[in-house]
Formats: structure tokens, C-alpha cells, sequence
């Protein structure tokens, strides 16, 4: 029987004030990369997310991102490298103990905005990020893009790497995803979707915007709760793959 | 033979701009009260803290305090009671990561600030604190102010309780400190402090303005090196207090 | 003709991710507390914000809080005089260059959450406000709940008061609202909500849970715009009472 | 007369915390860089700063820095150049908010920090902090490294350029500054600083390492007062330059 993973942010709600629909999410996915106070997220309102996650058997990534709350951690910043390896690492501990106290425990660790996107290709940040996770414990996996040094760098260090794709966004015929700028970077039809992530649940492929096949080997299907609209396609995409047979359970 | 447990705030480091001379201070002290990153200390600087600490044997306690960078933890913040659990689960769990990556770990805790005076009298707060620590675990001793409402929340939930007292501080006889508004809040000479640690050490007792007997039960002494006199004074009565045989280690 | 200012919090997206929907608010309002990055908001967003208040011909007001994003400066925080004073001042210096940038200038000062009910109360704090909003120019008004210290402290000192009255709110017949933890502390009906606004328009005064008249010499309304239904509610509201010939302005 | 400005970064203390002593550069300095509270400093100590800096007739600038205490604004960010511009904005409006009420004005605006760096070859960042300034006001004048793209953009917008030089560090022959990782990239000797210092003052040059006179056009020195050796250094070689009949005062 086929399975897949699907993964979203939760957990960046700051004092009170929702970034995305949680409780709705928590029902759909089967992964959460929780925030962890750095890019957004304050220790009460993550702990309740835990709690949520923990009561729905959803497994828990710690969401690590950097230091820049009033840009959500969507800026890239030019840390020396024991700086990010414990600011990391300070962001799992934390994470951890308030998962702990809430009936889980952190899992994965999943890089934000930002700091996801410079590990693709920046070699001194990508190991100061494999350096935090592995000083937390080895045994913790990383989801990643395919494909980028912060994989190798996750490999030569002996951690489980998670390769995730997006459900909703193109794919360019070299691996990169069609740019937010371009016509048709978002797939906006539930069937568009549904075949994009039953692709990824049968193979671990793509299918590029030239129709080539791009053999990603993605374990875990990213989705959004940022909007009415992003949650609603979320569930539509599970309920018809649902129905189709497709499992849904997190990949550790 | 008599011993006695010095502590000290260390890690309040930000951004590679010292507060205190802890280079100094963690060859003076037994016990190290390390910044968590809410009122001062960022990870980094916070790491070269706890392994100086493990290097030199000296017992590590989380010192949590409000979220409030901006006024060093000095302002009371009225916390919703759960908002303050988390908060203080959120930093032991950071800095117990970046502990053990340095090779010790956390085993107790000492609100910082108006955290620390706020919980001698807050029933609240106090309670919320003791939560948040118990919520990491039941294993973390807590340091307090002897007298206070903490001290029975603490006690009450089973958690193992360090009295400290003040080595340069003059108490009143209800066994506050006398204000530093007051002339004589602050023993000044180096002899009249080794006479209060010496007291303390050997019966946990303080000597009040008035001369009555305050029986404290104090089993750790304060210590400061937030200027260059403050780490003189430390070490000239440490000196004194080893030349006359006093032992100094770690209570726990 | 009858006339009535209706005052909205508006500017505290931040990095982008919003908390009311400001777009359809500044449409309905004819003064805006804009936020000014202590509590919320973020330089840019609060720029966009001032621009389509100046774009709209609504009058801005800095909407200052307390030193506290991460709890949206919903906790009360115990500053010195000064220091608050300056944080205020700080805040509207902040917000004022925005708006000067952007073709609008700074009328008022609206304190914000804890900040705006510890004045209420507070002596020294409500007097550090004042300070702060007189040392940036003794021609600021200041918009405040009738009753109280602040209102008391603001006169003195010369500045002129806009007392402000919410137009959802039931009131107690000593002039507080009813309790949140009530029934009926919130007025639910189109119906209810014109009425009220319509008395405050008309004289200034409103009608408490026991029917008595509170002479409250409000100027102007609260309105809100953080959930679809808000401002559904405040859209409708305004519809009417410009059928029956209330004209919308901004008190100054 | 031979004139000659010294400038030092001041206004860094927070939380009472100080990162220099300001106290005693005051009376060394004839132009003083303040904090604006993002890369450091707090309204409270920033507004003492202005103040002391208004009594000893100091001329006060801006210190603008990235939104970055946690890393004293010392690591590069890649801000959107609106945010960026906002950013400059917000604080010199905060800064000159305090300045007026504290009997002085911001008078020109200086960089701090990765800032004061990455401007000098950034073009969209140069532009943005320009753009920022000139909202505010332009009559602000900018205090720069001579060379790099930041003048040329300032120069292009119409505004008041000052380029200033370093008193204690040696100068390639391109012009750059001598890496500290380099042996003698610090002058140490007050007879080698006040060589260099007389230098800027007479012709605006510096001799560069290897003997080759570059022309930098400096109208300003830049001092240090972060340690008890850098006060003593600056205030010999102030007297000395004195006592030759050199006059200290602000370039403005």
C-alpha cells in the first residue's frame, strides 16, 4: 500500500495572534515542523501546539530559524558558524522540553524560510545547522530539499535525511521550483495537486514543467494552512487520495 | 570540616559584550547561575559559559527570568500563570541543550531579577515557576530567597529547595535585606564579609543589623562579579575562608 | 448635524503577517491608532499603513505600548517613570518620521492594551505617559477611557483630551465594561451596536446594563477589525448611522 | 588653525548595562554617534547620552544599525530596501524624538556596525539607507568610509558627505583598512596615532603602510571608548594635538 507524509508549519502563532489555522492542519498532516520562538512562535502558544500534535499522533520537527522575529526569519543573516550551530541547538532544547512536558518529543528538524533556503548552497551555514542538530542527538533526522551541500553535509554527518517535495508549486526541468514570479508556479487545482502528490507517494518523482521526471526521492509532501483557501485544498488533496488508498503516516 | 557553595551569575554575555568578569568569577565560585537568553545571553555566549563551567567543575543552574532583553529582567511582568511555566520550561530545556553539548548539564534553577524578588510574595508566579521546573524535571533543585511563598511551592512539590544568603549584604531582623537606600546596606570590608560567610558556613545563620541570630538555613552565598572590586572582594574572602580550613563545593 | 469619530487599532502586521484586516477598516474609520513596533508592527508595514491613512484622509494617532512583542503589550510591566516616559516619546518620534514620509502627520497618542488600562489606575505610569506625549509636543492630544488617572494627569499638564467610548461594549452603571467573563458583555446585534454609538453621537453618553444614563463625554468610538465578522459589524453599523444622517469625522 | 573632529559610537548601554564609558568620552569627543536602540541601547540610557551630549555641546548623529541586538548589529542581513529605508527611518525619528526633548537635534547619520560595511559595496542596501535618511530630512548630513558606493549615492540624493578616517588604524595602500587578523593593524602608540590624526587633520590624508599618501578627504576621526586603554589613548592624544594648536569641533 502506498503512504506518504504530509508536513506544514504550525505553531507560529506570537501572543495570541494566528499566522495559520493549527487546529485545522493538525487533522490533515501527519508531520509538524513547530516553530521554536526564533522566527515567531512564543513557549505558551507552541506548547499548546505540541499538546495538539501529541494528542493527533502527529510527529514533531522543530521548525529552527533565525533570530529575526520581526522579519520571520524570511531574511538571510551572516552568522559566524558557533553562532548558528547554538542558536540550533538552543532552539531544539527549548523545543524539546516543552514537548516533552506536552506527551512528545522532537523528532526532526526542519530549517525555516531563510536559513532552508541558504543551506541549499551556502557550506558554512549547512554544517553549522547539521553541527546544532547533531550536538542536540544523532538520532534526530533533517528534512531538506533535494539536492544542496546542507544533504551532504546531513549525510557525512550520519543523520536520517528526510528529502521533502511541495505539493502545489511547479517544478522547473532542473529541480528548482518555478519562480512565485512566473505564470503557473502555483498548481491551483485539486487535481493538478492530487497527481502531483500521489506522483511523489507511488515514485518519489516529479514531473518538471517540460514533462521530464525528476527522480527527487521525496519522503514527505510539504503543505500550507496560511489561508482559507490553503487549508481547504490541503484537505481536499487527502480526502480524494484517501479514497484512492494512499496512506497517510509520518515517514519516522 | 565547615564548606560552603558560592554562586554567581555568569553568562549574561550578549553579543560579545561582557556584563561581568566570568572568566574571573568561574574560578571563585562553585556554582554558576547561567543566563538563558530571555534577560541577557545569547547562545553562543552562552556555551563558552557552560564549558568553562564543566572545565572547571563548577555546578550549572538554569537562571531563567522574564522576557524583557530591553530592561535585563528587572521589571515585573504580570504573566498569565501558564505563559510563565512555559516561559521557564522553554529556557531550562535551551540551556540544558547547550549544557550537555559542553559537557554538563543543569541541576538547578534561580529566577533572575524581578523574578526572583517577585516570587518571594507572588503566589502565582511562584507556583508557575515551580511548575515550569518540575515540567522538566522533578530531579532540578530550586535556589531561593529563604522566607516566601516560592520556597513552600517548591517544597510542596517535592523539589529539593538551596537557601542562599547575600555574602556583602546587611539583613534587618525580619530577615529582609536592609534597603541599598540605607546607609550599610553593603558590607564593605572584606573582613566583615568573610564574618558573614563564615557564619553562614558554619550554622546557615546571618547576623542582623540589631544583632539577633537569623536562622536561615542558608546552604549556598551569592557572590557577584559585575565590577572589578566585586571580583577582588570574592577572591580576597575566598582566600581568607580556604586559609582557615572552610571548604568550598558545590551543595548538590 | 450629528457627528462621530470612529477609531480603529490599525499597523500591527508584522513581517508581513497581518492581525486585522487594515485594508477594509481604513475604509471605515476616521482615525487610526497605528502601531509603532513596541507591541506590533514592523517599520514597513506600519509605513504602508500610514500611507493609506494619509491616502484616505484618516487622522493618525501612535498607538504606543509596552517594550513586549512577544505578549503583544497585553501584560503589564513595571517601568521606571523614566524609562517609560522615554519609551513613549521614542515610540512617537519612531512614528511620526514614518508619517511624515508618507504625507500624514501624528495627531494623538492612544496607549496601548496593559498600557492603556494600567493608566486608568496608575499614578506614576499614567504620569510617565503624559511626560512622554508632552516632551514630543505639548500639541499631541490624547485619546483615553473617561474616568481615571490619566485623564486627570493629561489635563494638568495641558493636553487635550479625546475620551473615547467602545461601540460594542455593554457598560456597568459605574462606567466600567462588563466583564468579558459575562454574559452580554459583548453587544451582538447591528441593532444594539447603532444604538449605542448613535447615543454617544447624539450626547456623549451611554446607557448601562441597569438603564441609567453615564455622561461620559465620549468623542469618539472604538471600532475593531480583527475578525471577519468585526468588520462586517463595523461596516454595517456605519451604513446605517450615515443613512439617519450621522456624519463620519475625526475629532480633530 | 589646523581643525580636526573626533567622532565615537555612544548611547550603547542597555539595561544600565554599559558597552563603553561614555561619561568620559564626552568630554574627548566633539561628535557624538548615538545609538537608535536596534543594534543597541535603550530610549532610557539613549536620551541620558543626548543629554550629556547637549551640555557639553557634542554634535549628535544617529547610529543607525540593523534590527539586531542579539548580534549587536554586527552580522549582515538582507533586508528588502523598503524595509531597509524604514527602518533608517524609524530610528532617526525615535533618536531625534529624544534629542529635541533633551536640548539637541540629530544632526547627521552614521551607520553602524555589518551596516557601515556592506554599504560600501551594496548598492541596493547604499540606496536604501540613503533613501531612508532623506525621507527624514535633507538637510542630514552622513557620516562615511570614504570610497565605496554609499557616497555616491548619498552625493547623487544632494546630501552632506563626511568621510572619516580611523586614528588608530593602519591603512592599506588600496586605500582598505589593514586586517586586525594582520600583525600592526592597530597603531598602539600615542606618537604613531597622534602622527596620524595631525595628518588628517592638516590635509585629510593618511600614509598608507608602505608610505604612499592617499588622499581620503577626512573631515572626521573616528575614536574608541569600549575599554579603560582606548579612553586613555584618545584623551593623550587629544591633549597632545592640543597643546600643538590644534582645535577640536564638529565638522557641522
Amino acid at each position: 500500500m502506498t503512504s506518504i507524509d504530509f508536513n506544514a508549519d504550525l505553531g507560529e502563532t506570537t501572543a495570541g495572534n494566528p499566522v495559520a489555522d493549527d487546529a485545522a492542519m493538525i487533522k490533515l498532516i501527519t508531520s509538524a515542523n513547530v516553530a521554536c520562538g526564533f522566527h515567531a512562535g512564543d513557549p505558551h502558544d507552541i506548547a499548546k501546539t505540541l499538546k495538539a500534535a501529541a494528542e493527533a499522533g502527529v510527529t514533531v520537527g522543530a521548525h529552527v530559524g533565525y533570530r529575526d522575529s520581526a522579519g520571520f526569519g524570511r531574511r538571510f543573516m551572516d552568522y559566524a558558524p558557533g553562532e548558528l550551530a547554538d542558536e540550533v541547538l538552543y532552539q531544539i532544547g527549548a523545543l524539546n522540553a516543552l514537548a516533552h512536558a506536552n506527551g512528545t518529543t522532537v523528532r526532526y528538524v526542519k530549517p525555516h524560510g531563510a536559513l532552508y533556503n541558504t543551506i541549499v548552497h551556502h557550506e558554512v551555514q549547512a554544517q553549522a545547522v547539521i553541527d546544532g542538530i547533531k550536538a542536540f542527538s544523532p538520532d534526530l533526522a533533517v528534512m531538506l530539499l533535494p539536492g544542496g551541500v546542507a544533504i551532504d553535509k546531513a549525510e557525512a554527518a550520519g543523520l536520517r535525511v528526510i528529502r521533502e517535495a511541495f505539493a502545489d508549486r511547479a517544478y522547473n526541468p532542473d529541480g528548482t521550483l518555478v519562480s512565485r514570479r512566473e505564470p503557473n508556479a502555483v498548481l491551483e487545482s485539486v487535481e493538478d495537486v492530487v497527481n502531483q502528490v500521489r506522483q511523489i507517494a507511488q515514485s518519489g518523482s516529479i514531473t518538471a514543467t517540460d514533462g521530464s521526471i525528476l527522480q527527487v526521492d521525496a519522503e514527505s509532501v510539504c503543505v500550507h494552512g496560511d489561508s482559507p483557501g490553503a487549508v481547504e485544498m490541503t484537505r481536499a488533496v487527502r480526502e480524494q487520495l484517501a479514497a484512492e488508498g494512499v496512506e497517510f503516516k509520518s515517514v519516522l
